[in-house]
């Protein structure tokens, strides 16, 4: 195998990037991503959809997801629908609709779901849309907001209430195979990729070496 | 194509599941996930090294990255090394050392360097050690930490002082190449994933069709 050769930035070097350069080298240098469609409703049932990237797992027990928002961004709106309704929806976005998908980020006046022509689907559970097309979708309400001093971020936490995804993909452990969802991963600003499995690993223990798990 | 048929899950499913069965479940329906090392040590210079999946780009001027900290484990040890010293290293994880980097969360009394056979690497920019082996290596010094109130986890967010990548995967307009580097996503909470890019789409307008760029 050929060595790698590196090459280093220091904070002074990225503090002197161009602000596009940057924000497609930061976005991209922070790893793969969960991607989603966030889906809300204001307060006269008016849809709106937006990509996200930022999205993590904040706990299991009680069962909540974080989104950090930027400030001043287009997808305010959706922030704007959460404070006010208290509900949103997480869309997992499958290989077939990415370029809807990836367009719900244009900075269109009305609901995003008429423009990219993606499919909003109610459920008593939460006052937002999901989306039809999703093959994993959750429905959240708001538990807490918390703004981030560094850059007046909000990550904002929903509690789970309702889950769809497709039957067969839960194992017995409660493990779910995303490969088999179809949902589809992002880096950087722009770019989706599938994925295929290389491994799962027992739980680690010392002395023990981990092995493959089905 | 054969529709696909759905299955359901009210907060009551949820709450009804047994813990494990849950933390499996919960963990794998955010998505794919950035999976990193990160490095650090105390003030003996003791070194840690530790598997996060909860990691997230928080903003590109200043440029940050959080880390979600789950109360009360393993990994606490992560978490008093950057309260103590002030910073820590996220390492991108290659297929070439995804068992290493995955036996890093056993419980162990001392060095997960020397338990796993990975290799610290020191710079003059950050009080924290690197991964030799890793193709994307990032130092942070702490700026912030927020406890969030759903379940006492912590985010501590990370300002990016230097970054190590390798020659070649830096594109003109800053979007770095993950798959060239090799970095690898996650999902759950021991799968490991390889990716293939399906596209990247150029920025998107209304009334423009997204395109595929380069």
């Amino acid at each position: 195998m050929t060595p790698i050769t590196f090459q280093a930035f220091t904070s002074a070097d990225v503090a002197a990037m161009d602000d596009m350069f940057r924000r497609n080298f930061i976005n991209s240098i922070t790893g793969f991503k969960s991607v989603a469609l966030v889906g809300t409703a204001d307060e006269h049932g008016n849809t709106n959809l937006a990509i996200f990237s930022q999205v993590i797992h904040v706990g299991a027990h009680p069962p909540c997801i974080g989104i950090l928002f930027r400030p001043h961004s287009v997808t305010r709106h959706t922030l704007e629908n959460i404070k006010s309704t208290g509900c949103f929806t997480v869309n997992h976005i499958a290989e077939s609709f990415v370029n809807a998908a990836h367009q719900t980020s244009a900075r269109y006046a009305g609901s995003e779901y008429v423009a990219t022509g993606l499919t909003p689907l109610f459920s008593t559970a939460v006052k937002a849309p999901y989306v039809a097309e999703s093959p994993l979708r959750i429905g959240l309400e708001l538990r807490e907001i918390k703004k981030l001093d560094v850059n007046d971020t909000e990550l904002v936490v929903g509690e789970i209430k309702e889950i769809a995804l497709p039957d067969g993909v839960v194992g017995p452990d409660g493990f779910t195979d995303l490969e088999k969802v179809g949902s589809i991963t992002c880096s950087g600003l722009d770019s989706y990729h599938r994925t295929s499995r290389i491994t799962r690993l027992s739980y680690a223990k010392p002395g023990k070496t981990p092995v493959a798990i089905a």
